[in-house]
C-alpha cells in the first residue's frame, strides 16, 4: 500500500488500560508495520507506558484526550457531555477522514451510540449489529448482532444477513456464505413471533444462501457461516459460548491438579491440549466491529489483555486494507436502487 | 409411604423409545422401588421390550395406546387429533387421579400443550415454564423458563421467579433461595424491553430473594439458585450450555487420542475427569417438569438415553412425594387472597 493505514485506538478504555491496550498494539507493529497507530487518551498516562518499549516512533502517534468515559455510564449521556473523551476524540477523527478506523474496549453502549451518532450510519443500513467472529469444530461463524439493537425487527435481522455475508465472504473468504437464524427447533413453524416473522424474509431473498434455522446446541459444532438473532440473544450466545469454556477448562485444570496422576497426565496431554485451545480461542480473532457505519469502529471485551488487543489492530489493518465498508456501502446502495425500481 | 407412587411413562416418545424408556424406568427401580412404572404405548412393542429384562411384575403396568405423536407434528392438531395417543392418554391418567405424574421424552410442544389442555393450569399461574435443573460450578442453578413461553409477559417472569423460588427451597431444599434474572449487563437500566419491565417488578416483589441482573457469562460459574428468562432466551441457554461443554468435551478426547503422549496422559487424567464430567452432567437432575400444572408432567429430552429416563423417574417420585403441586397451589391461593385484599 501506498500510505499506510491510520488506526485510533481508545488508550483509555477497558479494564486493563491503558497498559494492556499499548503493549497488545505495539505487539501488532511486530506482525505487520504498514499501519500508523493512534493512541487516543491522556498524553502524560499514554508517554509513560510507552517508556516500557522501544517501539518505533514513526509507527505511534498520540492525540490528547483530557476525558474518559467509565464503563457504568449512561452511553447518550457520556457522549453529549465529554465532548474531550478519548472515545469521542477518536470518534471524530473516524468521522473526519483524519483515522481509518477507531477501537475500544470501552463502554459498549457509548461506542455504539458515539458510533452512529459520530460517525454516521451507511445510507440504508438503520441498525448496524455488533458482529463477533467465533470459532467452532468446524471453521468459525460470524454471529450478528451481538448486542447492539436488543429489540430488531425481521428487517433489521435481514440486513444482518445480508452485511454478515458480505463480511464472510469478502474478510474471511468464504465463497457465497450460508446463512441461518438461530432458533429454538429446526422446523419452520418454531420460534419467538420476531424469528417466525424474519424466516420468510430470508427464505424469499435473492441475494443470501438461506439455510434455514439453527439451534443453539449445533452452534458450537458449525455448520453455517453467517448466525443471525437479534441483540439480546446474540448476547447471551456469546456469553455463554465463552462462559461454558472458561468454567469447564479452569476445572479440568484444577481436577487435574487434585491429584499426582493427575499433574502427570496433565504434563503429558499439554502439547496435545494446547493446539485445541489455540483453535477455541475466541481472542484470536479480534473484537466485534459495529458494521454499517461511515467508518470502521471496533468494540473489544472490556477485560481485553494484550493478545486481543493484537490481534484487533491486525483485523482492523485487514478491514481496511480490503475496503470491506465500500463493499457494504455499494451493497446498500444497490439495495436502494432495486428498491427504487420496484416501486 | 402407605401407598405407591404412580408413575405414568410415554413409551412411545424419543428417538430411543421404547427400547431406551423402559430400559431407564427399569433401572430406576434398583434405587428405589416405592412406585408403579405405568408404561403408556404399543402394548405388544412394550412386551417385547419388557422382555429383556427380570423386572417385578407388582411395580410394572401396561396401558396400550394404539397411536404415536411425531417429534415433527402441529402440537395442537396432534393433541386434538390423536385421542388414543400415549402422550393423550398419559395425560388423561394425570388429569383423572389414574397417575401421580406423566413423564415424555416425545414432542416438547405437545407436551407443553396437552399438559395445559388436559391436566389444566394451576388457577393464578396464567403460563407454566419448563423448569431445568442445571449443573453450575457452585451446584444447581433452576433456569426457567426453558422454552414453554417464547413470548412471555413481565408478569409472567414474576410467576417464574416465584415458582422457581417454590421448586429450589422445597426440592433441592435451598433456604430462601436467589432469584437473577437473565440480561447483557450488570445495570438494572441494561436489556431488552422485557428486561427493563420485568426488573422493577422482581425487584419490589416481597416474596422472592432478587439479586438482580446475571450475565450469561456467570450462569456456568453460578451463584443464583433460580435464574428468570423468556422461553426462547432460556432455551438458547439450556442448548448453548449443553453444545458447547459437548463439542469441547468430543474435542479435547479426539486431540488426546491423536498422540501416543497424548493417549498416555488421557489414561492418568481419567479418574480425575471422571468425578468432574459426573458434577457437569445434566442428565443427573432427570428431565424439565411444566411447573403449575394440576399434576406433574416432566419433559425429557428427544434424545434421551436409559441414564435420563431413569434420573427423572426418580425425579418424579421424589416431586410427588415432597407435594411440591401442593406448595404451588398453596403459594398461588395466597397470592391470589392478597391480590383480593389489596384491591
Amino acid at each position: 500500500m501506498s500510505e499506510n493505514i491510520r488506526i485510533a485506538i481508545d488508550a483509555m478504555g477497558g479494564d486493563n488500560a491503558p497498559s494492556a491496550i499499548i503493549e497488545g498494539s505495539l505487539q501488532a507493529l511486530k506482525v505487520r508495520s504498514d499501519f500508523e497507530l493512534i493512541f487516543v487518551g491522556d498524553e502524560k498516562r499514554i508517554r509513560e507506558e510507552l517508556k516500557k518499549y522501544s517501539a518505533e516512533s514513526k509507527n505511534v502517534r498520540i492525540v490528547h484526550a483530557s476525558e474518559t468515559i467509565d464503563m457504568s455510564e449512561h452511553p447518550v449521556n457520556a457522549i453529549r457531555s465529554k465532548k474531550d473523551s478519548s472515545l469521542v476524540i477518536g470518534l471524530k477523527m473516524v468521522k473526519n477522514k483524519e483515522a481509518d478506523c477507531f477501537m475500544s474496549a470501552g463502554n459498549s453502549g457509548a461506542v455504539l451510540v458515539g458510533g452512529q451518532l459520530i460517525v454516521g450510519r451507511i445510507r440504508g443500513i438503520s441498525r448496524p449489529p455488533f458482529a463477533s467472529l467465533i470459532p467452532t469444530e468446524k471453521g468459525v461463524s460470524l454471529l450478528l448482532d451481538c448486542g447492539a439493537n436488543v429489540d430488531a425487527r425481521p428487517e433489521h435481522l435481514l440486513s444482518f444477513a445480508r452485511i454478515g455475508s458480505i463480511y464472510m465472504e469478502n474478510v474471511m473468504g468464504v465463497a457465497n456464505p450460508s446463512v441461518g437464524i438461530v432458533n429454538i427447533g429446526a422446523e419452520e413453524e418454531k420460534g419467538n413471533a420476531l424469528v417466525k416473522d424474519t424466516y420468510p424474509l430470508l427464505k424469499q431473498d435473492g441475494v443470501i444462501r438461506f439455510i434455514g434455522s439453527v439451534e443453539a446446541r449445533d452452534i458450537p459444532f458449525g455448520g453455517c457461516d453467517v448466525l443471525v438473532c437479534e441483540g439480546f440473544t446474540g448476547n447471551v450466545i456469546l456469553k455463554m459460548y465463552e462462559g461454558t469454556a472458561s468454567m469447564l477448562l479452569k476445572n479440568i485444570k484444577k481436577s487435574l491438579m487434585s491429584s499426582l496422576t493427575g499433574k502427570i497426565g496433565g504434563l503429558l496431554i499439554k502439547p496435545s491440549l494446547k493446539g485445541l485451545l489455540t483453535t477455541f480461542d475466541a481472542t484470536q480473532y479480534g473484537g466485534a466491529p459495529l458494521l454499517g457505519l461511515n467508518g470502521l469502529v471496533v468494540k473489544m471485551h472490556g477485560s481485553s489483555k494484550a493478545k486481543e488487543v493484537k490481534n484487533t489492530v491486525i483485523q482492523c489493518a485487514d478491514f481496511t486494507e480490503r475496503k470491506i465498508n465500500d463493499k457494504i456501502q455499494a451493497y446498500a446502495q444497490t439495495l436502494q436502487g432495486n428498491a427504487n425500481n420496484n416501486t
